[in-house]
């Protein structure tokens, strides 16, 4: 496993900084991939060059093995989508449990893309954050989408990628805890400091939690999975 | 049946208008779907306006069916390739057998977009033009692919997609046998005249079985199709 190389799909959110760090842990050689179409938290993409030079100061071996960073521009996913994410409509939840920001089948069309550039770049491993346990209601985020997808890609590329999904039962609490196994204090800081995952794009005040309007769901998610990694005596 | 909707991945090329025949005679509506992303020939888009018009000519009955097109501008496919299609290189085979041509699983990106569109249009049945018997080896085209795909998309959707393939299992002359069985000889000259195949966009010459360059991978199978249509006793 150690001499194969990773393709990590990296936002710039918590959840796939945190993918990331465990790539780098396990692969030999690791590249980044991240879309930009639009989306609101263009912040997300802004501090992606920002993390990794923290997340190497936290783990200076692996600067070695961090290679190339893939930004792809995907204006076509906003002219698909009327929600949310991608507009300046207000962030809510449809009738069927799903946030308006759902744009559907996002994943699979950043995985079938990531899955191009693995095939060209000879990697083998494509690694996602994608997670069920802090579920949003997003049905391209569920463990069924990702393993049928891969058996789609791998017959429709001729080639064996294996799509790894590190947090797909972990809760946030426990990512907050991975990543602390991956890298200590100085990731954990590299995490609240650099990543981001408010819908509004807010940074103008650091909670304990890291940065966002403290109000939107991504926010509220990210405070809950803090508090209980941060206390847990008090869940 | 008859009361659903379908939307047809529409490039232009001599398939996927025949598709759309094949999709205005089954459904109650059909809408079409095509994606601009720098390929070479360009031209095969610009034909499309004039195959729908050259369509409702010979059916008439089908104008009231069909609906809106979708272009998509998927620029971020020609920034992930560096194959023949997208740029100026010459069209070649490689080592494994496959032209020079493929953009690894395109076909997935092309039919994930359309399912996005299809959720958002509430429509069921999205159509394309993917075909084995006449393989060019793009895995991506191969029956397997697409029904696993159907999965992959229904379960990141949460949705239940049927991807409809008519001409999975013909070769050409079929395709052209299916043409006349649904708009006659009308609908014939309008493939002829108004679809486009050739990878080096040349439209200066009409040659029995249409416009091209009549050297390339493509121009050459649209050729000794319509050959083997026009002429079965020579075959």
């Amino acid at each position: 496993m150690m001499q194969e190389k990773a393709l990590v799909l990296f936002s710039g959110g918590q959840d796939s900084a945190t993918c990331l760090a465990w790539a780098l842990d396990r692969f030999a050689q690791v590249e980044t991939i991240g879309f930009d179409y639009g989306q609101r938290h263009k912040i997300e993409l802004e501090v992606r060059d920002a993390f990794r030079t923290a997340l190497l100061a936290a783990r200076p071996e692996w600067g070695a093995k961090l290679g190339t960073d893939h930004l792809i521009r995907l204006d076509a996913l906003g002219q698909v989508s009327d929600t949310a994410l991608t507009s300046d409509a207000t962030i809510a939840f449809n009738a069927d449990g799903l946030p308006n920001t759902f744009v559907p089948g996002r994943n699979i069309i950043f995985l079938s893309f990531a899955a191009a550039i693995a095939y060209r770049r000879g990697i083998k491993h494509i690694v996602g954050g994608m997670c069920e346990t802090d579920y949003s209601g997003y049905p391209d985020c569920r463990d069924d989408t990702i393993k049928a997808l891969q058996v789609a890609l791998n017959l429709g590329m001729d080639r064996r990628f294996v799509l790894e999904t590190p947090l797909m039962w972990l809760d946030k609490a426990a990512t907050w805890r991975l990543a602390e196994s991956l890298g200590g204090a100085a990731l954990v800081e590299a995490l609240l400091e650099h990543t981001h995952s408010c819908y509004l794009g807010d940074r103008s005040e650091r909670h304990p939690w890291g940065y966002g309007c403290g109000t939107c769901p991504a926010c509220d998610l990210r405070a809950k999975g803090w508090a209980a990694y941060a206390a847990p005596e008090t869940r």
